[in-house]
């Protein structure tokens, strides 16, 4: 044991190495934190255990939403889940959509209406049932059925943390609920992947 | 379309009949709800949109812990995402343990420390990295890497939604961080899975 202490000792630096080293990678440390904090699409370098607060947060052209990527595909390298969390000004509301993926809702605070059309017509959505909800709810959406969550409370915003599974997310548009599933319009990257996916096609897979 | 429409009123019971029918539909309609909120393994006849403050709450037999599962595989059919709402009480925390699955955590009070091993070592887990977890903050564990939270703060509740991936979780469980990876005990289904899930061994490919 004796011998294997010696042995470690002689392999140390001096003490003024090891200092001016310590230096040198608080140095790089410091400049790695910079680059992926001004490059947003990094997926290395960004903390494990991160501030929702200090994320960056944009309505991405779309008004009265503010929406965060708390932990997603295209910023943190995740492959199976990705978690947003979005706040709707009163009278906002997602565009009428289907994606092929699981979705849970957790209302955080305010409430509002989900538009949900459950397969009802096998060639358009048809007229959507209304479910309220409200703080302290939780809802899902099934894999393409097609929805809208509106903020229909005229005095609060709505807040809510939504789970999408196989992310990035591709979404198909309805300009309204009897556009035929055929005729959504693909939104690939959506709003605020655009920044840091190129186009890329969705697998044919994601087609109904 | 005249003759239709004829057709259609002499198909059509009488009032009284249609009537009665109604009363038996609503009183089985009742009947049946009450039978999902009995018995709390029901996939079907669970409302979309649910109260989580009416949600069942249990410990499953471990001190500290409060957990909801928000929206579930077992409980709520989910296939790829599964979500629970967790209170530590000061002092309380997870076992030792790893699963095959994405994990995302969302603080929503308290703090506490995350201990994560990031395979530093192959055979076992090893000396855990500590990370400082705080209210409004998230975190994630990379699939399959050696973790546990604890509620470190003395003195308030640490509250998290946990999201999963690829429901119902399997866990291995470790007595402490210089267990081997092939010696951590499997725990399925987990305490919460428990009541509605029979004993069936996961597939290999859950094994390291």
């Amino acid at each position: 044991m004796h011998h294997e202490m010696v042995f470690f000792q002689e392999k140390h630096k001096p003490l003024e190495m090891v200092s001016s080293l310590g230096v040198v990678l608080i140095v790089l440390l410091f400049l790695l934190s910079s680059v992926a904090e001004a490059f947003p699409c990094a997926v290395n370098g960004i903390p494990l255990v991160r501030n929702i607060s200090g994320l960056p947060q944009d309505s991405y052209g779309r008004e009265g939403l503010s929406h965060i990527t708390v932990t997603g595909s295209v910023l943190h390298g995740m492959k199976e889940i990705e978690v947003w969390l979005q706040t709707f000004a009163p009278g906002s509301r997602t565009p009428i959509h289907r994606h092929s993926c699981e979705e849970v809702f957790v209302v955080l605070s305010g409430s509002g209406t989900l538009y949900l059309a459950s397969n009802s017509y096998v060639k358009y959505p048809g007229t959507p049932q209304e479910y309220p909800i409200f703080s302290n709810s939780t809802f899902y959406i099934p894999v393409n059925d097609v929805h809208q969550v509106w903020n229909s409370n005229q005095h609060e915003d709505l807040q809510m943390l939504v789970i999408i599974s196989r992310p990035p997310v591709k979404v198909f548009i309805y300009e309204d609920w009897s556009v035929p599933h055929t005729a959504a319009k693909l939104k690939f990257p959506y709003y605020w992947d655009e920044e840091c996916l190129k186009m890329t096609p969705p697998s044919a897979k994601d087609e109904l």
